[in-house]
């Protein structure tokens, strides 16, 4: 697992040992059940989340009903908000697989930064191009018709339709479950022809 | 416009009369009239911006059609993607005010983070931030109706229903201009009784 991870840094920085053994020392690799709630709509936390493993995703409760709006899986994290505004948070994580996860909170990540100032660049770095790519995400979900949206997924994000319950996938998508139903048996029937 | 900088920059961290010198002696600061086009679709570019004064806004073209997907206003910036990914960029940034912004770029950032490690702290905890509002704002946008949109609008960001133009606050909020006028006549009627 934690091959996976510095495979993945690497992309960014060139770690040594000790900058290794520093992160691996910091504890803070989890494993967590399928399902398992990791934050409640109003609660506070001061948890990010990083997935090694698994697949987690973000939902509201909108009048009993539950909106998923992301996913996240390999690769791929989250600091919520309420971490960051030390305010309740307004939505829901929990794990859609069992996963692995990396667990962290501003008090470790600094007690980091200053040992290792690299790590600070790396966040730096990711937290930048992270949102420049959501800020594409988000242009294209904008400026694309529910089918468009679909046919996005299924081109960028293919495992996901394979992962994640229908009901959750057509929140995510901004539409009702009965409307991706149609969509998928449109889309697949010309696919055939 | 220093100060205006110096005072949201205070929010973050404290600077020395040195460190504000260096930020100022990068010159920075650009004035750029109504309508200027920073990027085109197609074009690279190296340039991030941050708005100390004015308005721009990004736009894709779409099968001929403008499309709105974002606003910056003061003490707002954005950093394109294809300045991460040196490929051409999807979309467009234009001057929606005269404005005054900071125009950077990663060389420029580099250097300074070398002379002044704390400016790659600010870098990191802005971005930080300003990914987790951006996952909730997206979150909002897709779990509210149009409706919904418009009233989030008028209560966050009010200034925007001023300052720019129907058919571009339409796209914004993923409507069609006819939908916008419709929906602005139903609420402000209401709001009447």
């Amino acid at each position: 697992m934690q091959d996976l991870l510095f495979d993945f840094l690497s992309k960014y920085i060139t770690l040594s040992e000790d900058e290794k053994k520093a992160l691996i020392d910091l504890n803070i690799f989890h494993s967590f059940k399928k399902g398992t709630v990791l934050l409640k709509e109003g609660q506070r936390s001061k948890n990010g989340y990083f997935v090694l493993q698994g697949c987690i995703r973000t939902f509201y409760n909108v009048e009993g009903e539950e909106k998923t709006t992301a996913f996240y899986t390999e690769m791929e994290g989250i600091t919520p908000l309420c971490v960051l505004s030390k305010e309740p948070s307004e939505y829901y994580i929990s794990c859609v697989e069992d996963c692995i996860l990396i667990v962290s909170d501003p008090d470790m990540e600094l007690e980091i930064f200053q040992s290792f100032p690299k790590f600070e660049t790396l966040c730096r770095v990711l937290s930048e191009e992270l949102l420049a790519k959501h800020q594409v995400d988000f242009d294209a979900f904008k400026v694309s018709s529910p089918e468009q949206r679909y046919l996005n997924l299924l081109e960028n994000r293919p495992d996901l339709l394979q992962r994640v319950p229908q009901y959750q996938l057509a929140s995510f998508l901004g539409i009702k479950p009965q409307s991706l139903s149609r969509l998928r048996a449109r889309i697949h029937k010309s696919n055939k022809v």
